[in-house]
């Protein structure tokens, strides 16, 4: 048997091994709402424009409909003979209503119905990801507005560096999904275009409309140019660079969770439902989603990469090589979205232990800075200057193994003769976030405006 | 000696191999102009806010002058003992100036120093390549509108597809570099927040104006969170993954370039002064600045990852990993500048072979569509049916080693009986483009308007 | 209830989504071979140092080999529920032999036995690829001997540049594939440390053998330190460094496949099997499986970068970033494997048509270099003068538009008053491949040997 | 004026932008000295093979040596008019010894030239890092011979897990530079083929020696194919592969010098040479060179990424883009330098807190699984029995806040009547170390003898 779909001038099938290599099927079935809402509007289209009569329309949408209530209550049968799901949609019509399924194809080719279904794919993911990352954002805020005065040391280097407010570090996580909801916001503009009707790369003779079927399917308008139109990968490209860097930033936050409830810190503790033990050891609780997290961005940067080298030096329009632009996609789509969702688990269920981050923000001469700009305001000496004489004092207590504020004021004016009294009433973690009132700053009071605009941003900012 | 900058606390001098890896002058110091700007603005500010006197300001101000000019103009000492371009021209105000230079740094950080100088370079950069992909799509337009009416074959897979119009082909480069400069546009509106004030990670207790620095450095506003500020990269990100998708369009039509002038297509002759010879084979034309720019994608992919690796899993907020953010950004960024400036000069002085590519266009039964929907138009039977009847004749052409259109009347009729003459007035390449008037299709027509819609695009386009 | 291999100190249950995307199942269980091996040779070894019974081990095995058969036969049921491949199996054997299931665990941990599986299935694909490349080489040996004489035009620059034989560019990718073999031969020496028996990391106070379980899984001996056994995975690098190289090597003969078949070069033709068509054009027959071979070389670069940022800055031991080390590796291994066996296929079946190929190989003033070459030897000039003088020669043809060897004396010593008749006798494609008789170079006689050698090795150099 | 080396048959000269995009000079000069050596050997050759004269060998060779001395003192100029290194030496040769410079490039192409001078440019770093690796490995055993008895925690997913000894961490370490050596060593032996003499691709008419420049160069012989000659850059990407998993390596142990010198660990303080402060932060002592090599492993990731990009699909021979092979791989390499070298400072000069760790290494009940074993071993249950058993044990320290040494007997025996009294003999971590003794385990005893092995090793693996 030739091949049902192209098959016509060919003398041989083709080998078993070409059938696997070239056989989609296995992924791009997860395309088949997609490619069917693309074949109805498209039929819709050929009926309005007369290029196939209203019955036969009719017709053909009755046997899409069945074949989607088929393939979605898995009564379905793929097999890699027939390739992708564009054949597999056509053989069953066929099947259900026999020759006028060979209607449908009129006017359009595969080229244009993929480019299309995985333009629609992309645009449904971003809804989704952008309700997702709403979601995670709402948690963050609930936390920060619970700990917008929790005391907890900053880090830079690892190394403790000035105390924040873990409100203020909860609301850095916000700023990093704010931007990724934005890139989300873009590309969702960017992407409005439809490509259907732009047939195998040149647009076609019969009289199609275009725009009816860019409006159908929730497009703005048709792609401009047809060779483009078949040959541009774009979207996915800027997809999966949106999706790197969101799970970047999930990564990160994963990171620091592994940290803040490891041995060494005990900031938190992660919920037992978000815990794994150990098949060996029966005292560990092991952070696996948090890890994983951390993980699966390998696997999205690296999908992300795919596609730019896949796409490298293809010449115009369509070449077989754009058909793996797919699996990966998926891959890493359905990777983010579980991280989004494991994440929002974490942090909704954690256990913060302000006690002990409160008491480790002191530690380390974390308020140096703190000393370094007193000198400055009141001593009339340059930053440069103050900062050295604040490392000379950081050395003495470093010597006497002890807190800063321990230090006696003989002590501290043997380094500096001017320093007076008045120093020590900065000289506690509170003081010190309750002073960066700079715009952006840790102290509380900023971190409640911040709230209350972030709150603001979540009542207006949803795509969907 | 002890470090000039941070060394008030340490009590042995940095090991050669610690300057050697630590250092980051050798690339940083591209960042010169940025780094005085923000200095000259935060100057302003401190002396607005009277955090400093007038005088102060003013001398500080002339010294930062002063180096700028000893830079631009090679005049100027860099080792990598001053670690830095911030340390650097610290250093030598300080040499300038004398004991003032030590009250600029007050109220900053070079953490926040450095996110701000990468932004202003970053936006830079968008503006340079706003203006180069600008003079690119005019090359563009130009040879679309000198061929809107020349005939090539389109390809799908490398082999011949269907007849298209040369300008048609042009207009969809166009496509893509419009898609270029949009995402160039996004990035620059999301990049517009300024950095400079969230000092170490905290922000500060100095009574600083942010909005005010943000405006003089040309920003919208400052960032909403200062740990974020100087924990982010992903404008840095995005900037790479837009400069790979405009290197991966500039790969393709590389690709193309390479092919057409290759001896087995002969569609175009690169100038001599845009091709080289060989050392050994003295009849050689090499294409070897397409060659180059197919390759430099790699670079700049590479780049992408390099950076979405170096930022995942690390806490906030500030780590030393981070300075590797630089070196092949800069190096990615001069890639492109150089790839885009070959492309626009191996494009507008290349001889275009018209009577080649129309005649090529012709082979390989590329009209067998125009059959195929003619057969629909006018013997009432599918889509499908009219695909394998025309898969018979393209055949029957193969095996009498002829032209779809060197076959007779009673050859086709013996293939499907109600094939009329009519058929051979549209068997040309001319009738074929002619026919593609579907919106965004190849027809001579459509690339005129396109060409009319992209000319008021590019009068309006411009970001700077 | 609680989680039944690591739950005893749990209060909750793990959540849905804890479930989701912790569960490796879904990939693992294609190790269920290995992970069953790994078992029977560590009971043996209970058994053996009196750990455990011998009736105990006896009715270990037996249930283990049960549930090997289950699988085998899809007799067996996955639930992400039961986490990994380990976990179904020990769970099994507990429905199956009761209690005594239990005491397989002793001594070892699931991250010695995941480390353990790896290798094992490492070092399966190492000897199958080995095999496919021994077949790939055999049909390229296949086609050079009928082509060693064959000429064709060699290309740099995608240019014509020197006349070569066909055979000759044939045992080029002989070459590739010999040196991936090598690569393989060394990774499998090197593979060949078994991991069981470090437990979690710290070794164990049984009284095991790991000498007896490395040999008995096939292995050379134990490896040498228990935490750096579960916490490597060079082994996969590697192996995916070693398939990345090898999927080049395809890709680049996929480009030529793609090439030599397109309009332009007309050098083969691959046959219908190996082919596919258009659904929209009737006349097509497209490369689609060079195509994807060139596009699934994406894949695997990027599974290689996926499994190097994995494992960047994991500290010691084992962290669950690393189960994300298997889904892109399986989807690697089986991607090569296709590859190889399809253009195993293209290759036997494709049609080469020699009388273009020599025909086109004179064109371009491809024997340039021979003239070159032939004034050298006989002028007693440099060879730089001679380049520059063959250049003369080629404008002098080019703008004559004829070939070299049409040039007649007269126009010959126009150029260079020396140049006698006897040049002519070189100016044929023929002349010239015979003459490059310099080792490795491209003379008949040369090829000859070259698959002499090539065939030696062959009947020495596989793995299994 | 054309070009010097190509430009007989060229009517323009190449455009600046042309020039820019082409010359390679900026990186390329970095092999002057295997350029030079494969000349002299070159002319060595041509002088035997009586092709050219003695005296005009005799000069050549001179003037190769004047140019050597000329560049390594700083005393040459490069300009990027003469595009690379073999031209710049061409052109200088010619004016330091006139005509007769012509005559060195007889028989030979800079294609073959390029592919000479990087083999040997790589095996020049693979001999610098095998004696790096060493030196650091060296380090590591002087280090595990002072510490193979001192206690640590050892840990799963940063959870602690088991004690271990330092002196086995370290050993774990030395594990890892042994398999890079070994595939530095493998790549040393498969890399030892000289391209040499394959001229532009084809081989050449000259009658010349391969076999004896192969010697003259280091080489055990010369390659087997002409076209795969010019073509093959495997040697590279396999090096970067060596040098992505060994800074993969360098990676890990950085991240855990990062977190043993903060804060929550205190495990080491590296030395004030290896570390450096804040321009703000007075107090701070950041670990710049550990983060460092942390993100350089991204460059190196990228740099075997682009090579591998960069040769995907191109056909055969040489192509343009494989002039990009170079830059990166040469930041590359310095990368993978600086960075043992400084991880070889950082290991030497850090203070070790013994103390801490002992007492670190018993929380988090790390000796459960002892107990779990002591169960096996002395009730007669099952290890899953035991395991289950100790998770209660471990719950119950737990909620008594006390560790599981500190539970009473009658505590013990509540959970399990069976225990008795001699479990608290192994309720430490000396006597948990000391009992894994299986092969590879942690065991003081295991350690002196891997340090003996390790020791043998360093005196016998040496490449050079």
């Amino acid at each position: 048997m030739s091949h049902p779909l192209w098959g016509g001038r060919f003398t041989a099938p083709s080998s078993e091994i070409m059938k696997e290599i070239n056989a989609s099927i296995k992924f791009d079935k997860a395309l088949y709402q997609e490619d069917i809402a693309c074949s109805i509007s498209h039929c819709k289209m050929l009926v309005k424009q007369k290029i196939i009569t209203e019955s036969d329309g009719q017709l053909i949408i009755y046997g899409l409909n069945v074949i989607k209530e088929q393939i979605s209550s898995n009564n379905f049968d793929f097999n890699i003979d027939l390739e992708d799901i564009h054949m597999h949609i056509e053989h069953y019509l066929h099947q259900i209503i026999g020759e006028v399924a060979g209607k449908l194809h009129t006017a359009r080719s595969r080229n244009d119905q993929i480019a299309t279904d995985l333009k629609l794919w992309t645009k449904k993911y971003i809804l989704i990801f952008d309700s997702k990352l709403h979601m995670l954002q709402s948690s963050l805020i609930s936390i920060a507005e619970k700990h917008y005065n929790t005391i907890m040391p900053g880090f830079t280097h690892l190394q403790i560096a000035q105390p924040v407010t873990f409100g203020h570090h909860m609301m850095a996580y916000f700023e990093m999904f704010k931007r990724d909801r934005i890139r989300l916001k873009n590309l969702y503009q960017t992407i409005n275009e439809c490509p259907l009707g732009s047939a195998a790369l040149a647009g076609t003779s019969f009289n199609i409309d275009r725009h009816f079927v860019a409006k159908e399917l929730g497009f703005e308008c048709p792609t401009e140019n047809s060779i483009d139109s078949v040959s541009d990968r774009d979207y996915i490209i800027e997809f999966l660079s949106n999706t790197s860097i969101c799970i970047m930033h999930l990564s990160r936050i994963a990171e620091e969770l592994i940290l803040w409830s490891s041995y060494g810190f005990k900031f938190i503790q992660l919920s037992d439902d978000m815990t794994t033990g150990s098949s060996i050891m029966p005292q560990k609780r092991n952070p696996d989603a948090a890890e994983l997290i951390r993980g699966k961005a390998a696997q999205i940067f690296s999908s992300l990469n795919q596609l730019l080298v896949i796409m490298k030096g293809l010449p115009l329009s369509y070449s077989k090589d754009m058909q793996e632009d797919k699996e990966s996609t998926f891959v890493a789509a359905n990777n983010l979205l579980l991280c989004i969702e494991a994440m929002n688990s974490m942090l909704n269920s954690m256990t913060i232990n302000t006690e002990i981050m409160t008491k480790v923000a002191l530690c380390d001469f974390s308020i140096a800075t703190d000393i370094a700009d007193w000198l400055v305001k009141n001593l009339n000496i340059s930053f440069r200057k103050s900062h050295e004489i604040t490392g000379k004092i950081v050395k003495l207590a470093e010597t006497q193994k002890c807190n800063i504020s321990n230090l006696t004021i003989q002590q501290l004016q043997s380094i500096h003769s001017n320093i007076t009294e008045d120093i020590f009433l900065i000289l506690s973690v509170q003081e010190s976030v309750k002073s960066k009132t700079s715009y952006g700053g840790t102290a509380p009071v900023n971190v409640i405006n911040a709230i209350q605009k972030g709150k603001l941003y979540l009542s207006q900012a949803s795509l969907s």
